[in-house]
């Protein structure tokens, strides 16, 4: 009888909660927005210009019917496509010692200001990491903070998704730029 | 002695039950095929033919070796590279307010019909919405829908991951066409 | 009074458990790395080289200012976009029957070795598969093995995500290259 036996109460008390629960889980409701792992690193641009062949890590590949692939095209530079093979630095020094290569491409996407398309990774090839993240998403340059997508990870940072916030650490003219990624991962597996 | 006790068979039964439903929450098999989040938009391609510079929100950028830039190719357009910057309207009027930007690229990628590869982002900017989604996937474009991947979100859309089912709402000739974009998104932080 | 009723200790010994296996789910520590579901395929590249446009299945879509795009640039081909719609078959025979087609473009974007980053869908179209998966990452293609992401899917593969580890098969100079993809997915919905 209920009154000597609260034990079939307090069993579906629990399971009511724990389904709550569980549906919460699945939907991704009840996840947390504090990262899981953090990493802050540096990238260094150098775009060919026609006259760095030796030390360029960029090059236009790609330009709308008005531009072409050795100077960046009026315009907020529209349609230019930029295929880099950047150094990764700790800190902001250009000559540190590269613990990878952020490696992938960006498409200036706007006529009116400065904006563009990125799609790279950051390979770790460092005695502290292994493995790399990939990285989808619009950068409005101009901004002084803007959020792209971690989409994926391999090796170290399987299977990871978070967001980088990139800022502008630095840039001369249009050979030299220097981004600050911040990191963050939300899921870390 | 178990007939007096009946707690330790609960407890290890209460433990049976959590952990099946952990290990399928963890491998994501219990997650909800419902929308947690849905959202309708539609965008508008004014393509650049070499005459229009004024109001083109698209240019070629990339295309094979026998094409070019100012003119889609032949063979249903394979390898021409599209960089584009249009206006995100809530009904499909290209005049209605843009709520913001859909910027990315698309490729078409075959010689026997149409189709596209799309990397892209919604960067919203209106009272509504703020932050980006960003999308990727095959797009045969000759289909009446088809689905692209929500891979990743920024500012209210948070870490958002879904399914973007796309329809070619209108098109003239091969300088204008709007797609209507049916956002559904499966995971909401 | 307590030793007459342990329900109460038990109850939130219980509450305790769950709290910290939801944390723990929700932050995805507790997420398996044994795949819910593998695919092993093969897809099959021949690069148009001016004289093989019949059977071509990828064209060069981009070139930095010292290449062209009907020949691959030296300097590793960096700078060099290639548009693909490439076979996929279940083993490594490319007369095998097409179990559907691997649609994007990969960008040479390294001077000092081979590597390439790579933006792709599989596009199923088969009696067993229906759908689509869809890739990102850096491939470092002069190693034996590399892995990309899977950023999404659709279909049979409704928001898939994984890790493709792909292996060059075999090549044939700079025109025919097949790469097996062992596609291990760790979300299952």
């Amino acid at each position: 009888m209920a009154p000597k036996s609260p034990l079939p109460n307090l069993f579906f008390f629990l399971l009511l909660i724990f389904s709550a629960f569980s549906a919460a889980i699945a939907s991704g409701k009840l996840r947390s927005r504090r990262p899981c792992r953090r990493l802050v690193f540096y990238f260094h641009d150098i775009l060919y210009n026609g006259e760095n062949a030796a030390n360029a890590t960029a090059a236009i590949v790609g330009a709308p019917a008005w531009g072409n692939t050795t100077v960046l095209t009026g315009m907020n530079h529209f349609g230019d496509v930029v295929v880099f093979d950047d150094p990764i630095t700790v800190d902001n020094d250009l000559h540190g010692t590269p613990v990878g290569r952020a490696q992938g491409f960006y498409i200036y996407d706007k006529k009116e200001i400065f904006t563009a398309w990125l799609g790279f990774s950051f390979v770790f090839n460092s005695t502290e990491h292994r493995g790399s993240l990939n990285f989808a998403g619009a950068d409005p340059l101009m901004n002084k903070t803007r959020d792209v997508s971690v989409i994926g990870g391999t090796g170290d940072f399987f299977m990871a998704r978070g967001i980088a916030t990139l800022s502008t650490d630095s840039f001369e003219g249009e050979v030299y730029f220097r981004l600050r990624a911040d990191i963050k991962l939300y899921e870390c597996w």
